[in-house]
């Protein structure tokens, strides 16, 4: 989802194009060693649809059996990361319960999972707004480099929605409940600095020095052995837990999607895509 | 409990008021969305008594079925948090072992508990000492906004006794071990911006902006649909796993009420009240 | 192990003592309530040796039917804190699988495990190079004083092996997953600034106070009661869960050594010994 701020609106459909976005990879370095990954949604500032959450997760899943791949990057076209899930589509594929379930469990979750168990590092090069599932795409990355002119944040509550519980597990293993909590219950956007303050990026650099030390990251990942490198991710990965399955019981995961069967979402995503502010009522 | 640094030491039974303190609600906002919870005890840096612990308690659990509230404030009164539980009532209430666990099990633990299991978001508005059992109930609030001026630390130690589990389960899950462990063990009070950089509060304010910023996050938390922001509470505390239940035996918490055996707990109550320096012992 | 980086690489074998370095340790204090341990392998930045983890693990042990300890400190002489496990030892001491085990699960895991378990409170004051192996021994004491000098990284990819999984899980439950990620995949130093900011350290001195400050964390602590001191410290570690063996499967951890077996393993080694760049195959 993207910001109701009006400066972060870019993605609201009047301001749309009319192509579905698109993912898609290129390889560099010797052999081919390093795949760069791109979110391109013309226009709206690589708002995630449907077709780029299935082309994310099929890029990651090719990546599986790849010998010589020694890192991927995953960036945005056109200054943002990306701004959220797209939420034009909503309408059309995420209204009742059960889409909601598929959505989440199936379109986003493969996606995010898929990057979680890439067996090489995963880099997210974030510049530029990185809200909504592009934070969580970015959030299941091995690191996060920025620069200082990113912006992060997951007002879902704006729109009437929780965030759903994988995603929210990715996150909480990442920053910790204290900042999971302002990140969800304010549903305010974070600069860089507070970012990387609070841990959700690693590093921030200057728009002029981000690309440089994008690449000086790269180089250092790829000049450690492959094995090591790969080991290493999965064991920190293995003890880090993340997983929502094991901590919530089925009843817990179903309450989760109750929001589909409430008023106040309806009146959020209408709200969102008229631009105008949504009046909660709590039913 | 209170710091042994003299201009913390307010709390003192020499400078005490008779009363026992006191904790009461105000409703604001439109069709009173917001709840306040004021810490109030005068002269006493608000020291938590027991009729204050049952009271924050009893607050609590009336707002648990309240379905007009959208978020609640915590603070003290008149430029302090809250300086600790008050150690002045524990020669008649906290001697004993048994008396001991009934203190912290029952009467903290379920205050603590009730703050935690609020559905709504619960914010912890902090200006002066913050201390001991005032820290304990800041750690348990969804969000933790300081102003510049505020303190804090877990002195307990000085006193002769170590933290009660469920509160340390309670503190570790917001800061984790390293800071945890520095906290307890040092005994020394941190400053708002020492706080803030570890992950104790969430932000820090001057305190000519402090009471702006606390307005402007109960706007924010109140401006998302209520479902969406009191699942998301729900969901973040869930996978955080604050629970000492299931990581300690039941050997290893009986362990944790062993001080209330030994000689340096009576030497270390005994310094703090005629302010003089504890002579510990190891026995 | 120590970086690539030729400003540390002071324990590589042509600058080496031929001296197996040594631990030792004094007491201080009244009734000799605090213990300095002292990691010492002149010429070689305190790598430590195969004698010199044993003769920690025996220390640490000693100290633990010790009633009269109130605190430990451990500390490097000249300059540095350690610069990692000696590398040079490893073409005869962890080159089969088999001794690969032997070094990790025993000699370096007891005593890892014996700092953990030691019941009064461990400070690592860090001077200089904390790197690798060093690194390790900090990360499982209680606090962490560095001065600004100091420097922070497990280079193992460069070396051709990925960490083992109980120093990889005292790693991740101090820093976090990000952290450790970072740190790992890309084998970089860290400032003692950004050790800060990641939470490596507790505190960051100048050289000038650096010394003052540990004094005075030092007292600090054995102000508190010993009893309570020690309960604090094996409380925070139970709920802390530093635990590897819950959390992999016993076939996880058999793959954490499969590295033995590579041709990648020998090259790094190789590459380091001799001062060259390692050309690694993924083989």
């Amino acid at each position: 989802m993207s910001s109701m701020n009006p400066a972060e609106t870019a993605q609201a459909p009047d301001s749309a194009s009319q192509t579905p976005g698109h993912v898609w990879a290129a390889r560099s370095g010797a052999g081919g060693a390093v795949a760069t990954v791109w979110l391109s949604h013309p226009g709206r500032h690589n708002a995630i649809s449907v077709a780029m959450w299935r082309e994310l997760a099929e890029s990651f899943r090719r990546f599986a059996g790849d010998h010589q791949l020694r890192a991927v990057v995953i960036r945005g076209e056109s200054g943002a990361f990306a701004a959220g899930a797209d939420v034009s589509e909503f309408s059309q594929v995420r209204v009742t319960r059960d889409q909601v379930i598929e959505y989440h469990e199936r379109l986003i979750g493969d996606a995010l999972r898929a990057i979680l168990q890439c067996p090489a590092p995963v880099v997210a090069a974030i510049d530029g707004s990185c809200v909504g599932g592009g934070l969580e795409i970015a959030a299941v990355c091995d690191l996060r480099i920025a620069s200082d002119r990113s912006r992060f944040g997951i007002p879902a509550g704006r729109l009437g929605f929780p965030v759903a519980p994988f995603e929210a597990a990715c996150l909480v293993s990442l920053i910790g409940r204290a900042n999971a909590l302002e990140l969800l219950l304010e549903g305010r956007l974070w600069s860089a600095e507070e970012a990387h303050t609070k841990g959700l990026v690693n590093r921030v650099h200057s728009r002029d020095d981000w690309e440089n030390e994008v690449e000086a990251c790269i180089g250092r990942i790829i000049a450690n052995a492959p094995h090591a490198a790969r080991r290493n991710k999965w064991l920190v990965h293995l003890l880090s837990r993340i997983d929502d399955q094991a901590t919530l019981s089925e009843g817990q995961r179903q309450a989760c999607w109750d929001f589909a069967d409430t008023h106040d979402y309806a009146r959020g995503l209408d709200a969102f895509l008229t631009k105008t502010r949504p009046q909660f009522q709590h039913d």
